[in-house]
């Protein structure tokens, strides 16, 4: 054995328990932050965005060391724009503090409450996850907006994100840290990572670690849920499918097809997949021809492809497939009941709609197309936590379990009961005892 | 390479196929259980319970089988009487199915409405989660039971028993097969599973299998959470916590003691660690009395020990033991902080008690205590889905994801996000168009 094996292999059990330290001082900070009142949480906020507002020139200084070394190895506009702050950035960022400052306090709010005996009340109350590793890639932004909703809601963070963004995201992860410090609570409930490794190591710690949020590709989210047992809330594909049914209205389908496309084609909510209806294949002319307009592009099958002499035959991959751009997979239907088992067989059960006047299919495709998202007569775009009227999105899920689809805050809380007795055993009741009452007095 | 392992090669290849096939058969049999109407649902719960009731002669038969099994390997008194089931057991069962039956249909039932705009409305609906994989122990008990909570859920379930219950739990598979038959629905809905290994390779499909709900030992909870990457809703420990505070009532703190620990000593929530107030241990002779009556040994530490003369010296791992007999770890605190240390330290989250008259001690604890179930002034042994008015009872989950605490029927389902709209697009919002009036219809 060479001596450099041992000494790696040193390095590593040191560095394995360096992120087990840092996991556990965010646990520590997490539970007082937890333990304080609301007002402290809310006054927490408040002070962030002064603090964000005093240190605004070191912040952009530091995001300027960022972008010049962005630039120099030769980062794209797109990306270059993802990373860059800006005043108005910033300030946008101080209000979405502000406005979570302002918000409710989740924590506690009781869900269902109910009377189980006389003096014996039962309630399920909200409460804070614990300890989230929100893994995102160039935007810096993401450090203060997921580390004030974490703050909001009790839970403690451990922040990772891009290399690109490495000053930019120091230095707000300080002003996190600082405005913890401030109201008197920990700054360790904060905590930046750096390096693919530390990572690595967080995610094999899953009872330190309860949820991890990806924000980031596809490969991302991909790599992060095949690696860890932590559970992980985000969605890997999108593959969004829009039916025109043979009830459907012509205009109302070009516009959603349009709109589910051309609307902003990289997004995990634009439309990949058009089912069409056999019969409403007359009309199939006039939708393509607006989608055309767009600059579309098609693979379709040998049936649609008749009434779209410009389409791209569709190989094995099309209509399975999130393309991210303006192609646009078409695909003819007997009706329902293959458009529904399509979606099954090839969708990600993320969003999936029907264009249709008939009642009838569309509280069909509602109640069985097993997918996050279900719309009728509306465009896949609308699947988002801002639209969904959920204030702050935490990211959308395509996972069955604790969250599904848009998540809001409640993706960072959890419940737990807390009975209030007088003194009540277990052996009270029963056959020769007392009986429960189990009145609701709260919830469902 | 030697012939055989080519074959047992082919054969666990195959093997492997067939447990992708029942799966998907399970799969494609729950999502035509989940279209159908309630009422189908409903009558199927019914044809159910007349089936039990007719074929109560083969059902005892095959138990008989079981028994006479059971008997000549020399299982011991306690097994036996799980595995038996009688006239009287299966119409507590058929019973259940009833209830059930009589229960109102909780799919489609809307969580959440909100108009997002004048003809765009969105709900957020309960809907199953898909198929579940019960691994339950030696009693049959079990297919009847979770077998009628999946169907009335809508859910496909793979139900896996005991090998010494086979033969009852394949009649009674059979059953609920014949029973959704009966109402035209695929009795592919249900499936019995046998022997470890297929278990094993259904616990690989994780795209296949949505939970996993495993039923018995704390050791065969902890074996298939460290085996499969899908949510397994169980528990593996309980250390529960009872803390007799400074203000705790003499009486009341020895009533809860006795009926945490001495109730039902084997379940999950009795109480396994006394958490003494060095204030309250005048009063620790009068507890330990009281439960040294109900038989109670003591493994305490050495101010314990002072006031319990027979107690024995704890080790290092009691306070951090799930004794499931009459042992009764006890150890003194300085105050409600180190209580609190302690239980975060050791517990594993599932219930603990606060024994004070001290309403801001009480109030603290029930605050900061991050475990499932937190109660004051009662026992431990309350947290179970009967006592909270849950009904039926899925299990009781000690992890903080979906569902925590006593699981019912809630526990079997998620969510989808309907919307129905005009033919709007996402588009057709934003700086230049329509504003969003997120106006909340019902729910919170």
């Amino acid at each position: 054995m060479k001596d450099g094996t041992v000494e790696e292999g040193v390095k590593e059990a040191l560095n394995g328990r360096a992120e087990g330290l840092l996991a556990r001082e965010v646990r520590e900070g997490q539970r007082a932050l937890a333990a304080a009142d609301g007002e402290r949480r809310t006054a927490v906020l408040r002070t962030l965005a002064q603090i964000l507002g005093a240190r605004e020139a070191e912040i952009l200084e530091a995001n300027g060391t960022d972008l010049d070394e962005a630039e120099r190895v030769g980062l794209s506009g797109p990306l270059l724009h993802r990373l860059s702050l800006s005043p108005s950035k910033l300030a946008t960022l101080r209000e979405g503090v502000l406005t979570l400052a302002a918000a409710p306090d989740p924590l506690g709010q009781v869900q269902r409450k109910m009377e189980l005996d006389d003096g014996l009340v039962l309630s399920r109350v909200l409460s804070p996850l614990g300890v989230l590793l929100i893994i995102f890639e160039s935007r810096p932004d993401a450090v203060v907006q997921i580390g004030s909703l974490a703050l909001r809601s009790g839970n403690g963070v451990l922040l990772k994100g891009g290399s690109e963004a490495l000053h930019s995201n120091r230095i707000l992860v300080r002003c996190l840290r600082e405005a913890l410090e401030a109201e008197g609570l920990p700054g360790g409930a904060v905590a930046g990572v750096e390096g693919r490794e530390a990572v690595g190591r967080l995610l094999d710690l899953d009872e330190l670690v309860d949820l991890v949020i990806p924000r980031g590709s596809a490969e991302l989210v991909r790599a992060i849920q095949s690696s860890t047992r932590i559970p992980v809330l985000g969605h890997a594909d999108g593959i969004c499918h829009l039916y025109l049914d043979r009830a459907a209205d012509p205009a109302m389908a070009a516009h959603l097809a349009v709109d589910g496309k051309c609307d902003y084609p990289a997004a995990c909510n634009a439309t990949e997949t058009l089912l069409v209806h056999r019969e409403f294949l007359p009309h199939l002319p006039g939708v393509a021809e607006a989608l055309r307009e767009r600059g579309v592009v098609f693979r379709a099958d040998a049936e649609a492809r008749a009434l779209i002499p410009d389409a791209e035959v569709a190989g094995p991959d099309d209509g399975r497939t999130e393309y991210g751009d303006l192609t646009l997979a078409v695909r003819v239907v007997a009706g329902l009941n293959e458009a529904i088992d399509h979606i099954h067989a090839h969708g990600s059960a993320h969003t999936d709609a029907i264009v249709t006047e008939d009642e009838g299919a569309a509280r069909r495709f509602l109640r069985e197309v097993d997918s996050a998202s279900v719309f009728w007569n509306a465009s896949t775009r609308f699947a988002d936590g801002y639209r969904y009227g959920l204030g702050a999105e935490v990211g959308i899920s395509t996972g069955r379990i604790h969250a599904r689809g848009p998540v809001g805050v409640e993706g960072l809380l959890t419940t737990r009961w807390l009975l209030e007795g007088r003194g009540q055993g277990a052996g009270d009741y029963g056959s020769s005892g007392r009986s429960f009452t189990h009145r609701l007095l709260e919830g469902s």
